[in-house]
């Protein structure tokens, strides 16, 4: 029996659950799991805002523990190495996706906590890609939120070939942005942090920002106009979307990873006149996950987090409702 | 003096227009025309549209012709050399954008016929980068369109380095479309047309679409969905966008060359599910320019057109203003 704890309805309590997960599938490791990341999407499964939660609910996708058991059928991991896993537990791993290393676009994706249980446990369950090995260098008990929050920041790097030369810009310091600034500062880029707290100006510097703009100052927009080659937005609120993509330079980039959940209104010329793009990604491919661990082992790339034991998760969940999370939390099994 | 045709007001008819352009400008050449394409944005230069007219407004961007005389700083060219000219006719050929080679992108280029005379005129002058050397197997008689319709359409297939084994779609069989679905089956994709109009589905074919779906009928538009890697939108009206981001695979890009005034709607997670993109891009660069002259000659790709002696260009005019275009027309001087 995996002991783990789980939300019977929306807007309930967590609670002690057990379950048996039956025989292991051939393709599955099991995960003894030492750390946990709180997600805001766990939040959001948990009271089923995307209507694709099925009950009860174990949340918990930014996993780090120790692989206990593996299916005959899972590949070039072993009993007691170190993993991480994030959102994806599973792809079919022969689509066109799949099979040219996108499997975070297979469509016919597995979430951690969709129809499965999560990381909110003793134990969990992947399909053996998605299981990621922790470098060496990388702290595990800090490590967990880069496996959702921080490939999700992450990709874009990879995938538009984002250069150290480039102006990259992140709005919204929160679990997701401040990562995202990270990343962004050890790639080597010039970072701008866009937030409306102006109590995170000092800390998104600490970060690696090195210049700050209230998000909500349209003329603090304009100062920055036309300069940045990527703007990775982390929020899920809306925007002054005009202003956001004015603040594009040439070929400049907004790439959304939150799910904004309003349209996003797009002005034709003003992508035409300097040839810009909008765009977005979900998490990260197996291949991204591997490198991004490595990058962030070789930088020192590591969430800030706060901690708290399993025993206090309904806290935990409380402090990350009321915005209070500073800047992700770490759940310690 | 320079006898060209010219409205003096907006819903004018063009008369017969004599001016003195002055010295040659060190960098300029001047260019007898041949043969001016009519291209869509000379009907919003004459009527205003954009607020950016200076009457008498000379229209004509698409322009044939050959070098009569050099400033002494022009380069690269030679008098009696037969060249294109497009949508600019300047750029400051110093900031980031113009000595990095998108001088399209230039913030102070200007256009052939925003606050300069274009080519319904015996002769039309161009700083000497945005003439282009017409090569040899170019129909001249032809070639006007691809200057400004074609660059177009065609810049994007080098700036996102579309590849022969992709898919692409192109919305709207006009003046630019027909041209995108030529240059798309000369690259070697698999070329789906995108038209509200039935009676052009054979002529897309003709032109190398292997597919033509209705883009009024959303049943049809669901039918090719999660397919293509570039869908070119040339078409100014607003369309169903959610069912064509919807057209797009994984990392798809949905790219507008149209001037759709009118804000596109776009659904982040319709972007980030799919790591999808939505663009836009202006015109063409000079080296862009002179790479797909050359490609259009190597491949034979030229516009279907109708040719008007300059006498009876109010008779063009109306030819086009009535939406009765097939596909480009073309004023011989």
């Amino acid at each position: 029996m995996i002991k783990a704890w789980a939300v019977s309805a929306p807007k309930e309590k967590l609670v002690p659950y057990e379950y048996d997960p039956g025989e292991l599938g051939p393709e599955e490791v099991e995960i003894a799991v030492e750390h946990c990341g709180i997600c805001h999407s766990d939040l959001s499964m948990m009271h089923n805002e995307w209507g694709i939660s099925s009950y009860p609910v174990v949340p918990g996708h930014e996993v780090i523990g120790k692989i206990t058991n593996m299916g005959p059928l899972a590949k070039g991991l072993s009993v007691g190495q170190r993993v991480g896993v994030g959102w994806m537990a599973g792809s079919c791993m022969h689509c066109n996706p799949c099979i040219g290393g996108d499997q975070n676009l297979c469509p016919t994706g597995e979430g951690t906590i969709v129809g499965r249980h999560g990381g909110f446990a003793d134990r969990v369950r992947v399909q053996w890609p998605w299981a990621i090995p922790l470098p060496a260098g990388l702290d595990p008990a800090e490590a967990g939120p880069l496996m959702c929050g921080g490939v999700t920041v992450y990709t874009p790097f990879e995938q538009f070939e984002i250069m150290s030369r480039d102006r990259v810009g992140v709005v919204g310091i929160g679990g997701l942005g401040h990562l995202a600034v990270k990343f962004a500062n050890a790639w080597g880029c010039e970072v701008t942090a866009f937030t409306s707290t102006d109590s995170k100006a000092d800390e998104a510097r600490a970060f690696g920002a090195h210049n700050v703009v209230n998000s909500r100052d349209d003329a603090a927009l304009a100062s920055v106009a036309n300069s940045l080659d990527l703007l990775i937005v982390t929020v899920n609120v809306p925007l002054n979307w005009r202003a956001m993509i004015n603040t594009l330079g040439p070929k400049g980039r907004l790439h959304v990873v939150g799910a904004v959940l309003k349209p996003i209104p797009v002005i034709a010329m003003e992508l035409i006149m300097q040839q810009r793009s909008v765009s977005g990604s979900p998490n990260g491919s197996p291949i991204t996950m591997r490198n991004m661990v490595d990058f962030a082992a070789r930088h020192n790339v590591l969430p800030k987090t706060e901690h708290f034991p399993i025993a206090k998760v309904n806290e935990a969940m409380a402090h990350l409702e009321a915005g209070k999370a500073r800047y992700r939390i770490v759940l310690d099994m």
